[in-house]
């Protein structure tokens, strides 16, 4: 299962970040939709290094192509399988680390996983991974938006100790890509972009969290034991390269809070049972409630930085590496795409459980 | 797989609090290991309601018998299959919430999802249900002991605002059950046991933290993409009851460093690769690299309380709702071994699948 | 996955001939069905041993126990658990068994497998084995049934040589269950019944073909590759203790035809399209077409025999073995209900699948 | 699971006869293996149409390209996707079968299943599928090969009537592929060749058997329950298209003889455990024990033919279609090297099962 995602609506991607090319191939997307080429392209788009000055300025078009399961503008119901071609690949650059261990990259790891790694570039690690992900998440957003009109937002909450406050009820995408920082409080992503531009500058590298809502789910996704809702939020959130904490509703911070304080209290409104606050973060017992999902995932600041670091080398001798060329100061602003897709792809699959062994109607 | 954890050790619960018992099939334990139901059984009992003054006084011995898989002693590589029956059902208590939705229980979103629900007791959404799991993660640890010599402990870090802090590479099982707080810094422990039974009395309840380390994982468990341990490990802690937050190595508190600063430079360690930090928490681009596997869950307030609540009932009309009888001011202690068996299992399941694709020796 | 069957409507069976006893989880069961304890009862009974003169007289009541997943008669949508204690355990039959092979039993792969094995019986290679299958197939009988319509009979159709010829298009469990040789062809079950009877008291034993029929299969089941309806009906049947052959539609038999013969020509008939002959069985390119499915499948004869054979024992030495006590000589009557089971749990979960992913109504 | 085959070395194919291309992503091939495109790339040519007079006069070069998973001649661990281009596609003879359904083809239920489909081409029902399957299945050829020593062969049996006899313990690759009937046996070869030219130019088409055999299989690899040996290699056999029947050792044949022909008797020989007889097939109670694995598969005739036949269009209105230019009078030597891919996917993937989870040594 380890590189595929899913148990009705599942991806497996495949790919390393020299070679080929990466994709994707979508098993279970059901019959007869639209297939927006536009929409994932788009997506990816918002994924890809260079589209801003605060990433980094590795230059990939990310340019996909379908292969299958597409006809005449329609899913077939069949396997989609997508490709996205390397293109960037400056292999000059990784002699080094063909012999040095990156501090805190895999490097190390998947040499005692594998016995062998292909030390131009990241391999499975790279984020050029995602690209997959992305694509796959935009086709399974216009699926929950079709059926459930369900809408799913994310946005940078916080860079460094740069955090920012957002009205979970009223975020657009439109507002979180108004600016370069996907920061949709429009004040701090002034301060955010300059924080990440000083610090690109330095070679170092920042951390952050993102937030993010998925509106109009309906009640009953989920399942009550392993696959609650919650559980492969978090698994599907802990896949992403860098991240290191997930919360859903109140999180950590909730484990302050009286039981009689936590409890959301329902209510009767409009003939729908609602709650008048959500510390449950839409999610109760694994099982969305229909209030706004809401969840943050932390992430680590980057790997690639430009100083000199103590490390080994393959052989188990004290060495020291200092990267060099260009690298990416925050990936914060490029983690949102990859967030709602992951989030979209975990709901798309409760979607299509729930109409195959929901009650009878 | 709504009820089934795992690829290769596999385990199917199945139960409700209510009904004929609980109880759990594992499938894909490895054949010839002996079979320690004591082990189990102790387990168990650190698990179970009623342990000590500050757990719910819900009185239920949880005595497990074995039905399979298990000859002589040892294991066959054949299904296990454990039952606990259910002993305390005092199902005259439950008639109110036969109508009425208890607020951040699982009631309304099961008749939501189902359209159908054991109105009884808490259904799967019970702690009951990690009967199971807490049994299968006692024999997944006894392997890796073996195989590997992993050990597993967890404790309680926090318990409302009251934190604690503990040497993460000397704690032991013994010094976590020293005291019913299950924390291992032994004063905080006191006042945390003070805080609960005043909480108690108040017939209110308090969330908090487990922090827990796996000591001397071998490096390279853990798959690079979606099966990463850290995502896995995350789907396992957010599937136990009351949980909302998952941290690894670093988690939240890693977004305000500078890569220069998270990195952990590697250094050589009488032929082993080791790394003079551990922001990483043991895992990086989603595999094991030989360092202490480190995190924390957090946990909300139990919601059953003895306070009047605003609700709805069954047909959707404005009620309130009061909890009556015991109630368990406080999960932490007891969601020690649940944490432990849950890491327990998603390591032993990718201890095994290194097995089959490893290097070849 | 080696003891779970199903990708919605899984079912996991545990259990040896020799130990607690065996059972069944069945999970993705979907909720508020009738659960009918009943039917589920009758369908072990006509599974069962010692039901008739011509079957092992091993007695076994077969009595099944409901542990979860049943609420007030209906189902919770939560796992069903099912429990059948063993009784007729005689190990004292078994001594000679713990140190020799018994011949095409399972006893030297187990060895082989493991490193150990129950001596005191088949383990799960035991026909008890089959208890959860036939219990779990009863309840997707019906949900096929209230469903679709749905209607799932198989019957004896050869006895060693004795073959015998069926209206599959009117055949009824009614039909089968006339004679204790369940061959709807009155004349040729009293010749088997003889037979069977006479090689009984060689103490030697029969094979024969089981022959089954699906009426009222919706069009649209199953996948266009490698879950395509025949290739899960194949591994269903084949999983079956003693199977060797299965075959759909015109089977081995067709090879033999031209492409223009065996062709089913479409024709139109009150709305539907229809084909005047079925060759193909009901499903072409792995997909039901609406016709009848139709198949096959050859069981060998019962490997346990009264007639001394040579074999070797657990050290690898020649020696020579001779079964003692009771044996079945047929399992062709006992095999009908299974076949049917393991037809209604291919066929309901590829019902649930097209419910998740056929087209939008 | 419906384009996904294996559990541990999974294969996913993707594509239709008429859309980019088709493929295969093996996820969970060990790392540090040769990767021997030539290998892959022959068995390739074995099963592309156009290779001699007797097959499809359909032109496809079907040239095989890595995308990823392969650096520096080995394999990495990481998926490897393989990509093969349509090419061949004149969809200007496909006219006609936009809007009538091709008899026992799987036109119709497409329909039924998606409600939509690729009227151009067979879709995924097109044999080009089966280029992901023969790629994947050389390399687990392969491994197989070098980890156990086997063997797997097969060959063409039967065609129509025409049936031949071949010394399963002797036959090699070498002389199945001596002539383009694919059958060892070369008197009935020749007349196999001389009897599908003369179906060939009456537009019609012949069914058949494939025999094969995998020798060297260690003991030990299958299930006891679902996943018996047998079961998956009846699945794997059955999900090529055409295949409607399977035997394993005896198969159908069998049936008709006593317990006490049927049984094989164990003998020591050379430290080994042997059998006398091979009606087992080399597999007992789901689990190889070391003999030849004996298997044959049926297949109908091919569908496509060149003559007038009823049908309806999609309106389901009756009418007749008469294929035109080009068809494949027999599928058989084509299946050999489809066959002989299946059953390495399924040794290959228990072999790993058993890697992972037999007993320790």
């Amino acid at each position: 299962m380890a590189s595929t995602f899913g148990h009705l609506f599942r991806i497996t991607t495949w790919g390393e970040s020299h070679g080929g090319g990466v994709g994707v191939v979508i098993d279970g997307c059901p019959p007869g939709r639209r297939f927006e080429l536009d929409a994932i392209q788009a997506e990816l788009d918002r994924r890809r290094p260079g589209q801003s000055r605060i990433t980094t300025q590795r230059q990939e078009p990310d340019q996909v192509e379908v292969l299958s399961g597409v006809f005449e503008g329609q899913t077939l119901g069949t396997p989609i399988a997508l490709l996205v071609r390397n293109k960037d690949a400056r292999s000059a650059d990784y002699d080094e680390i063909r012999t040095k261990y990156r501090p805190s990259h895999a490097d190390f790891v998947y040499d005692a996983k594998y016995g062998i790694r292909n030390w131009m570039g990241g391999g499975r690690a790279s984020a050029r991974e995602t690209i997959g992900r992305v694509a796959a998440g935009a086709l399974a957003q216009q699926i929950l938006k079709e059926d459930c009109g369900t809408e799913i937002v994310a946005w940078v909450k916080q860079v460094g100790n740069m955090a920012s406050t957002t009205n979970v009820d009223t975020v657009t995408r439109d507002l979180v890509d108004a600016n370069i920082a996907r920061c949709p409080d429009g004040e701090t992503a002034e301060r955010m972009i300059q924080l990440i531009d000083q610090v690109r500058k330095e070679g170092d590298s920042l951390g952050g969290v993102v937030e993010a809502v998925a509106r109009n789910v309906p009640p009953g996704l989920g399942e009550p034991v392993f696959d609650k809702l919650e559980a492969d939020l978090a698994k599907a959130l802990l896949s992403l390269p860098a991240c290191k904490g997930f919360e859903i509703g109140s999180g950590f911070g909730g484990v302050t809070m009286r039981g009689s304080e936590h409890n959301d209290p329902y209510y009767p409104e409009e003939g729908r049972v609602r709650t008048r606050t959500n510390h449950s973060g839409g999610i109760q017992g694994g099982i969305s409630n229909g209030e706004p999902i809401l969840l943050r995932a932390a992430f680590k600041p980057t790997a690639t930085i430009l100083k000199e670091q103590e490390t080994v080398d393959v052989d188990g001798n004290a060495t020291t590496l200092k990267g060099r060329g260009r690298h990416d100061p925050c990936v914060l602003p490029r983690a949102v795409p990859m967030v709602e897709a992951m989030m979209a792809l975990v709901l798309v699959d409760h979607h299509l459980r729930q109409r195959a062994l929901g009650p009878s109607t």
